[in-house]
């Protein structure tokens, strides 16, 4: 029997947490924290959730598995925002699907998909469903059914020559890489999100993975696409590279599921890299560090992790001393040593002030990047015992060129502090991307909850914090997606003619408009929450 | 006065190359190539040519620059495809625009537009006029006018921080080089069109630069994209990366001026690299050399240069000895020295069966991948010479994953010289880019011309060629672009809900039609020749 996904909150069922483990929790949260943990809140069962009953749909379409079950439905109901963690956890599931269509190949999708244009019943794509930003939420004004891919979960095939795999969309993570091990490849892909998320959800979504530099988001890790969508089967050719007119995967990365519904994919693949070396550098400050991050990209050394934490955030995260911001910045190569790429990137972080500690002994295989990655993800399942204890804690990530950086940082950060309105709060920032033109910076919110009253204050938060990174020229999102949540500011950035342009490309491959409303182009039918 | 181009062949009247001097090289051709050079052919003076009148156009624009000249006529009736040289030699103009608008600024631009919606009248969008496919050939059935941004052609900022510059695409490639240089910056992207074509044309047609690995293609370089449409500005917000939806620039990057007018981009740039190393490699046969480039690149090595040329086409080169095929490997840096790349790059040469001489004191600055370069810029004038001595000279590129390579690459050349039907004919390869998990090979083709006949001969040779690749599992195009040439191919190798989506797509923004007709999605008005 395979494992089921807790109905709240992040992992498996036989990893639940009780309010009785989040307490012990408690003393550790606000040592770190500096405010107090509230009364771990125990979550409500799933049979004493108040699920709606589901609207009436047409017969489904013959030999697709069907699933209409409470568990189901409630799992599907929400992504895994921090807004979705706290409502999953009070037994509230507004926006559950009516039902949940498990197709167990390719044709079962293209079954679904005819069945749901001819009864105008709206389709939500749903791979492993950790969207943060309301992407797989079926908030809509109508029968809707949650197409989860999880059965589609095969490598298909793999070619050792070019080094690349043909991969089902909904494979997971961890299954994806315990695959391509037997053939000494991995794909080097790892969002935060890597244990739930699932190869076409990254596709779907442009996922960016921890790498901090070169090809990092899935975009670069590309080869082809194959997607169905109403009007018939998107799959381009394997190519290295094609100046072909615009790029058919390009249009599909990014999709969100508005265009087709991908189910597989040619991804680069490569072989486990040999070498690697990594140290943890204090800076004595996020803005010296952010210096000697772009000089170590503008250098072109291309580091593997390169990743600064500001004081406060190295501080409650355990790796700091409060004084330093820390930057954990790692080479890696499959064919050379890359001590020389390390010596010079210190170097360079010497010259922005930087101090570090050479390793005692062999230490940790990976070193500092090894350990970090551990715990990076590991963080979804912190986060659940956190909205236990009563904390808000909640990440905005952008990017933005380097010139505009320092009052991108102030500002968002400024923006969600007066938001808050709570002296207690901890508005911490990091780089977790950057390139010769830019970074990504990415801003962690933690402040006491005001149980009950999460959505209106996380909106708060939410609105001040989107209104000030555009304001200040940067992205309404990096690598978290747009979803229905980022809906508003989406649409204020986006050239007016390319959403004319999407409109009218959606409606070409999607006439009954089934797929995903409300995501990307069509108005929103309901308010995600 | 601004120097004027030719009304055929390459460059600028002051280049222009008579009859005289090209029966010079009728001795050089014969023993390089090994057939006989034809008698020189006089280009038939524009005095002379045969332009048909121009179809009756309402009343242009105010304001706007208007040229109704037979220069600027004959001048953009053709790109520079071996085809359109022969036809411009030969005084033949057929597809000459109705006129040729100027515009001076962006605001001119949408006054063209504006007034080619209005009056139903098509616009050809005309940057350098290097199409080596028909992308600029104004074969419109109705009027039609040729939109010459070579106004546009400013830097307007520099922000040497992010390292990025805003310039206007109608700028020429020597141009915008001298102009960053003022910053000591590069843009760092040579097509081998580089002299007489502009940034808006490579941002259109996907460009390849002539560096091997890393950001090559025009694509990567690419910070925001402004276009104008019909209905209205396609501008995208500077950013380093995003994931908020597809990304609006991939959009317009190949979209060959059928969404809009590109006007104008943010372009990473960078400081010119300090430290340079390159050797010429001989290797065994291209086989062996295209297994030690894919070693090279499979190990990360990214070198800037890494071209691998056949034993003829090195031989005919002037570079090869006839039996070797020849790489010339090279790595920069703005940063550190390189050596140590070279040194492991020859070392996986050396287990292809590769040797090399070591250079004899200093040498030219860049070595061999300078002394190549050079050549490799100088191309386009060699080929009028060709042509005028009744030398069929074309290239075919495309792009293949690795494990298909050695099958295309004899698929290819047995297609090509098996439509020439001469013995003489030569069908050489080289591999210009290099990827992870593939490459592209770049065919080209020497046979005496059939005089007279050369568009039946040509057209032999493409199908054939194109077939051939398309069958082996090709791109139709790696950096030529489709323009109207490539249009059957093209059509089969799109995925078919991807094209109803363009088409889509452009009547959204276009939806007069008027943007290039016949590229990429509409019916071909007329055949292009």
């Amino acid at each position: 029997m395979a494992r089921r996904r807790k109905h709240w909150g992040w992992g498996y069922e036989d990893e639940a947490v009780s309010a009785a483990d989040a307490a012990g929790a408690s003393a550790l949260v606000e040592e770190r924290l500096g405010f107090a943990a509230q009364a771990p809140e125990e979550p409500v069962p799933l049979e004493a959730a108040a699920l709606r009953a589901p609207r009436p749909l047409p017969p489904p379409p013959a030999g697709v598995p069907w699933d209409v079950s409470d568990h189901a439905r409630a799992t599907h109901a929400w992504g895994k925002s921090y807004l979705d963690v706290v409502r999953a956890l009070r037994g509230r599931f507004d926006h559950a699907p009516d039902a949940v269509a498990r197709p167990g190949d390719e044709c079962q999708v293209a079954v679904v998909l005819e069945w749901a244009t001819e009864h105008g019943v709206a389709v939500v794509p749903y791979g492993g469903g950790t969207s943060v930003v309301g992407g797989v939420t079926p908030a809509v004004d109508g029968p809707v059914v949650s197409l989860d891919l999880g059965a589609l979960d095969a490598v298909l095939e793999v070619d050792p020559v070019s080094r690349a795999a043909r991969v089902q969309a909904g494979i997971l993570g961890p299954e994806l890489e315990r695959r391509l091990r037997e053939h000494d490849l991995t794909l080097r892909h790892f969002p935060q999100s890597f244990e739930l998320s699932t190869l076409g959800g990254w596709i779907a979504t442009r996922a960016g993975g921890h790498f901090a530099t070169g090809p990092t988001h899935i975009d670069d890790l590309v080869e082809s696409v194959r997607a169905l969508t109403p009007a018939g089967t998107w799959a381009s050719r394997r190519l290295p590279g094609s100046g072909a007119g615009p790029s058919p995967d390009r249009w599909l990365l990014g999709s969100e599921g508005v265009l087709g519904v991908i189910t597989e994919a040619w991804v680069r693949v490569q072989p486990r890299p040999r070498h690697r070396a990594s140290r943890a550098v204090r800076l004595p400050s996020l803005e010296l560090g952010a210096e000697a991050v772009r000089t170590i990209v503008q250098a072109g050394l291309r580091p593997a992790n390169c990743r600064l934490v500001d004081a406060a955030e190295a501080a409650f995260s355990g790796a700091g001393d409060g004084r330093h911001a820390l930057l954990v910045l790692g080479f890696e190569s499959v064919d050379a040593p890359v001590d020389g790429l390390l010596a010079r990137g210190l170097e360079l972080c010497a010259e922005a002030g930087g101090t570090w500690d050479e390793p005692a002994g062999a230490g940790h295989r990976e070193g500092a990047a090894g350990a970090w990655r551990e715990a990076f993800l590991r963080a979804p399942y912190l986060r659940d015992v956190l909205v236990m204890l009563g904390v808000l804690t909640e990440t905005f990530e952008t990017a933005v060129t380097w010139e505009r950086l320092p009052a991108l940082h102030a500002a968002v950060r400024d923006a969600a502090r007066g938001a808050l309105g709570d002296e207690r709060a901890l508005v911490t920032c990091r780089i977790t991307h950057a390139y010769p033109d830019g970074c990504a910076p990415y801003f962690t919110v933690l402040a006491p909850a005001r149980r009950g009253d999460e959505e209106a204050q996380w909106w708060a938060v939410k609105r001040a914090a989107s209104e000030a990174l555009l304001a200040a020229g940067g992205t309404i999102t990096h690598h978290h997606a747009v979803g229905r949540d980022h809906r508003p500011w989406y649409d204020r950035q986006r050239p007016d003619p390319f959403a004319d342009a999407l409109r009218a490309a959606k409606a070409a491959v999607d006439p009954a408009g089934i797929l995903n409303p409300g995501v990307l182009v069509d108005p929103l039918a309901l308010p995600p929450s």
